[in-house]
């Protein structure tokens, strides 16, 4: 790597300088907070980005890799090679990139990761684990890594939250964030057994409409009082419009009683749902994240021999905007309308978003994501905001990741962030002073801000 | 702002030298021709900027700023300067460019405006304007513009075009452009009244199409006698096809009764009355203008607390092309197709708008508008055009604008093409001398040549 | 044209360096195999570049030139001459760079072409014909192609590519690629009597689908026996899923007793036929082409007075990708799919494309096409497939077209391609070792193993 990778001139090295050092907010990833208690010493190098990693997956199987290397029963160092060969071949994707940050920002290798220097680096890994015992949260100290929203059920009951935060020789904030898909898919298979079990969590059993608003505000409560900011939803489906509860409530009992859930009448239950939940979110000053476009599992032979997740997930179908339109102002109408993140998956959409965003106080678009998340993706959102809206409340990166190693995306995107800005300022388009304050704000201070103190959209924001 | 602003190179520098002192022909704007005629010296340039600029109001929202600086009751010295704050930190949107390209042009001030500077700005402004009586007038004869074709509506008298006619001291040609929104509009509350309204203002009773054929002939012909050249379609919805009159003339006495009209009604009455248009357009050489992929006032509590037009426009869903191709395919067949200018609104739409365009005689892209007029958008359009098109048969820029600041714009457009044609060029992608000649043509040459003679698209174009 | 056009830098230099000169293996084009095996010297440039040429065609009606130059009379002179004078206005359209290049890799002519210049060319290529006895066998041998895979109908008696294969002399191999359009298009008029056609070419009567596979099989058999190893699907409808035989054979039935066929009667045949066939292109080893997102003959006065493609054809609507993803996952899941790639004519759809294609083994993004076969095209293309995919699996250039001087286009691409290549090494996200390798195998080493030798996607692929 080298110190000015990204940086094309003296003034974008100058606004990384100021701000390569601050910490590090990761207000939505998907770390799972056992780990983090459990804090256990990593096993190798090849676990540690083979082991659960489906984007590392799907490449190897576009390479051409046999599925006993990726999924199978390989041994670590042999599914380590293959991958080594794999990114040899995969310029221009984001993995390259992150692979050699992470072997340097971690583990101090700065060797090109191919087929011949597979072995070499799988062992100086290895004995850097071993030395420094490395584990998660030594990984999260060394990136300084201020606060963690992690990614929960309501029906979880955060007891290694609660461990977390009792330890005070861990700085580091870990707070859960609250995620209704259980929730919302209310056509999944053994829906009505995971509303029982929401229910036990709550204390009640929910047999209506009625019990579950109940138990739903139970567990918001739980979640705010575990320092909850954030709620994510990221179901595949966006409701049409926002429907009455008495429509949902005949779709609800309908599976409650286990009974098959047309997409109509998911479209109504999800209609009603979101309404609520915005309402309540609102209420408590949580922030809601929405997560759209995204088709999950596209490949159903391997979900079958590999399990979900596996790697065949997709962009999803655009959405039209008037749909999302419709949503948010019937929220805003009834002054339940939260702060709220969107991040859509199909950049198609950023445009009409940008502008659908800039019409709703309180409401932005959400940082490149997943398909989106290298160089060019994460310009064209932030040029796209920019355009269209105010860049200046972009509440910027998080990782969105299971790995503890994806810390070296914030270093990215803030290079990616100094280049964009250094371009504005040289062209004759933008202040130097305005670019360095643009550059905090996004990298560290909007955020800062907004998970440090109460900043609630006010109630009424368009009455004079 | 720095002379070779945008200019990155010696070619781009000569080839802006070129064209940059041509005058301005702004074929589309909103401008109010009370104002022209009335020619009133401004009040400060906080009620220039603020008074009505819905873009300017997004950007305070979405920074965070009270509406009472937005649209409140705030004094103007306050809202300027609440807008000077906002925009130091909107990098990449073209309203700070615009404005500080205003300041400069308008009124010689060149300090980057910010909440420091905001009061300087405002003062040194005011007494700008209060020394140069600076007015309407003023600043279309500062800004060459040589000819401009207001937005004016069928019913509209186009009394105050009569008068600027008659002053001969006044040289900037100023026409009506005919905007048939109002009569398309069928399932707007008030169309029967409006349609009372056109019908006094063409001396007769409208009961059936019949009618309201005959009142459209009159108003083109009232229309074209002030020196019409353009029409406008503005409406929110693009017709699935053309439709047969019968059908039409069912769905207008339904509305002429009072009665709600559904969205296939619509469809029918638009459909129709497309075809209608198109053909009297196509006989009197007036070029058919068609704006589309727009929402309006998408946030309705905003339209309710501060009006129409307040700054919650969206871009539109996606106009299938197919349902484009059926339209222009349909009024080719019948001889009806006049020339015609697509604008879209939803960027996405860009590359299969090129392709329809080029596949009928005399339809062309419009230039980049609205949430496209920015650089990015602005290189995107030209480039995509000429990609699958051919440039060359551009119109270049129009301000789309209400404001008589907005001008400027005009030597934004010509900055960049310079800059797109030079990098052509030096890439040996083209020779100097075509690029010169497309620099003039698209700056001028196309739209002078336009509006100043009869050119009607060939009616059989495709016959040998 | 410059020695290093389009590469800006010493590296993308070295890099074209090492590929130029490779061979040419074009695995999709429209060349006709009676104009290979005849072999006529051709008459003067004219006509090679006018006489079939719609893409010319169109770029000269948006021009405003007269159809008597375009598809009229007019001697092909004059056609050159207007054509001349159309180009020198066409910045930005890759026509402008392709004449340039073929005029300088054919013909050896490096004067700038314009209405001046255009009798002087015209002469000096009419010399060299004439001298060099130029036809289409030159051209293809001077391009250095080695491998040509026409289109060609299923009910096509290959004769010509027997006759070419006889001939020892002629080192490049011509083999035919199945198109099954016909097969597919059974709302066409003359759809019947076309499967009339197909069975007497298979020697047997076709009554039903029974029938219908076995004449496949055949044709399929005789193909393959040719060296075929490409099917192509050229249709402008995308079936919405995979419908069983049953459904189909109603459909087919009452097609052959010729009767009008509906959108969704059509859907269900085609839903079942294009799994049938890539059930048979699987066992064949043949690798299964989509040509998607196509609206052709846009314009019905033109078709009607010029003929079909004559140059209004269209981008296509998107197509949702959740569509294309359930027909591969059914086809995926009954081991009916084949090696595939798919081209998309609408850029919209790139990157969903690109995910999905990601999703399965074997499914792989294709070359940008028709209106996206530019220099921002092809980047677009082939940085979205590398940032969302596996650039290393990409099979490159090939050249569609129905002109023998098309060749031209492989070296605008192998420029391209290493100007990107050369970027991705200087900003530091790839080795330069793994850049020359990927220049390679995206240039020649890809395709040419895949027409080498048989290698079958893997049948189980996701199968630990």
């Amino acid at each position: 790597m080298r110190e000015n990778y990204l940086l094309d001139n003296k003034l974008s090295e100058e606004l990384y300088e100021g701000i390569k050092n601050l910490p590090i907010i990761d207000y939505h990833c998907h770390l799972v907070p056992q780990e983090i208690y459990e804090d256990k010493v990593f096993d190798n190098i090849g676990q540690m980005w083979l082991g659960a990693d489906h984007y590392k997956w799907r490449l190897m199987r576009q390479a051409g890799v046999d599925e006993y290397y990726i999924t199978g029963s390989a041994p670590w160092r042999e599914k380590f090679r293959k991958y080594a060969e794999t990114i040899s071949l995969c310029g221009g994707n984001p993995l390259y990139t992150w692979s050699m940050m992470e072997l340097s920002l971690y583990f101090g290798i700065d060797i090109p990761l191919n087929g011949e220097t597979a072995d070499e680096i799988y062992d100086l890994a290895g004995k850097y684990i071993t030395e420094t015992q490395l584990s998660p949260r030594k990984l999260i100290e060394k990136a300084k890594v201020e606060y963690i929203a992690t990614t929960d059920d309501p029906a979880d009951y955060l007891e290694y939250h609660k461990e977390i935060a009792k330890d005070k020789n861990f700085k580091t904030i870990v707070v859960p964030a609250f995620r209704p898909d259980n929730l919302l898919n209310i056509d999944k298979k053994g829906y009505s057994d995971y509303i029982k079990k929401f229910g036990v969590r709550a204390g009640l059993h929910i047999d209506d409409i009625g019990d579950l608003r109940i138990a739903i505000r139970l567990a918001l409560d739980e979640f705010v009082a575990r320092g909850c900011n954030f709620a994510d939803h990221g179901i595949e489906d966006f409701p049409s419009k926002i429907y009455p509860r008495e429509e949902a409530e005949k779709v609800f009992i309908k599976a409650l009683l286990g009974n098959d859930i047309t997409k109509e009448e998911k479209d109504i239950f999800i209609g009603y749902l979101t309404n609520f939940l915005a309402g309540e979110y609102k209420k408590r000053n949580i922030t809601m994240q929405l997560h759209i476009a995204v088709k999950r599992d596209a490949n159903s032979l391997l979900t079958k021999t590999c399990g979900k997740d596996a790697g065949s997930d997709c962009i999803g179908d655009i959405i039209d905007g008037t749909r999302i339109m419709s949503v948010l102002d019937t929220l805003n109408n009834k002054n339940k309308l939260p702060r709220t993140i969107i991040y859509n998956l199909n950049p198609v959409m950023n445009s009409q978003l940008a502008a659908i965003c800039g019409s709703f106080r309180g409401v932005v678009p959400g940082a490149a994501w997943w398909f989106c998340d290298h160089k060019r993706g994460i310009l064209n959102m932030m040029e796209t905001m920019a355009e269209e809206g105010f860049i200046g409340a972009f509440y910027g990166m998080l990782t969105d990741s299971r790995s503890f190693l994806s810390y070296a995306r914030h270093d990215y995107f803030r290079r990616i962030l100094c280049s964009l800005l250094s371009k504005w300022v040289i062209e004759d388009d933008f202040p130097i002073e305005s670019a360095k304050t643009l550059a905090y704000k996004i990298a560290y201070g909007n955020i800062k801000e907004h998970t440090s103190k109460a900043d609630p959209v006010s109630a009424g924001p368009e009455i004079q």
